[in-house]
């Protein structure tokens, strides 16, 4: 069954400093038509950075749109023309001051299909080296560090309700277990 | 460290017939003030539904945003006043046509805590019955079975990408393996 639905026109119906906000009038594959309303975003990087001692380097942060403080790994968006695994760098270091010299790409998620067309590629960083941070003037949080068996207990128990990192956490439990296994 | 922002001044930056757009003037932690655009959602479900073989029931949807069929649970918004666990029984009935006589509230994600106020509900419903489905004319999907290991092994390899679905899976994973061990 074809399922796709192909744009007739399109609108900006708001146009925010961080948030574009489109609607657009499309043709269902059973030829009906009707609106699509969905933001559009640059893409994002989350970061699972693992220390020497086997811990996850994680975050507080106050989240605006939900008035609350959540527990989530480093994350930001991807800058124009950047590629993916810079903004991974960049923004571990901005973010914890961490800088990582192993990199592996785990995957990619996609946050919000419904009204948004963001991307976010997942890394696992290794070989962490500590250094300054550099946040935004805006962008206050808290560092600190748990077990990977922690994070996934805090998952399951519902002190982590990020998904992004939910996500992230789950491919690095695949990830280092798939590679113990190999060894 | 007190990282809470407070609200100074509220917009309503656009009003679509899906998506209102917010844009509010607020006071950071460190006293100074910045804005926080955001989409207000009114929550939603998603629901794991294990048939009596073990398979899960999933979907293929469109998702016009991306413009990609995406491979996902059975999930939908919660209408007005509407119970989450109604939402959840409504949304799987709809979609997929079963009814489910033992539902467990899993927990719950945030799946764009950046700039989006939805919370996602999660539930794992067994013992299900097959009916006829009841979708809106607009809601054009494939409905299919798989195992758990295999939707786990396409979250791990990237033919499943949602989010929530990754994230619920994970939970249902945990809660399955936790329920054995407890027998």
């Amino acid at each position: 069954m074809d399922l796709t639905e192909h744009c007739i026109h399109s609108d900006v119906l708001a146009q925010g400093d961080l948030l574009t906000v489109k609607r657009d009038k499309v043709q269902l594959a059973n030829g009906n038509t009707s609106q699509r309303e969905y933001v559009t975003h640059p893409g994002a990087v989350v970061i699972v950075p693992i220390l020497t001692n086997g811990n996850i380097v994680l975050e507080r942060q106050f989240r605006y749109p939900l008035h609350q403080v959540f527990i989530e790994l480093p994350a930001g968006k991807i800058d124009p023309n950047e590629d993916v695994l810079t903004t991974g760098q960049r923004e571990l270091l901005e973010e914890t001051g961490y800088s990582a010299s192993d990199w592996v790409k785990l995957g990619i998620q996609h946050p919000c299909i419904g009204y948004s067309n963001e991307v976010i590629h997942i890394f696992l960083a290794r070989n962490l080296s500590a250094g300054n941070s550099k946040r935004d003037a805006d962008e206050l949080l808290e560092v600190f560090e748990l077990s990977l068996d922690d994070c996934l207990n805090m998952a399951v128990s519902g002190k982590i309700t990020d998904s992004k990192t939910i996500v992230a956490l789950f491919l690095v439990e695949k990830y280092l277990h798939q590679h113990a296994q190999s060894l």
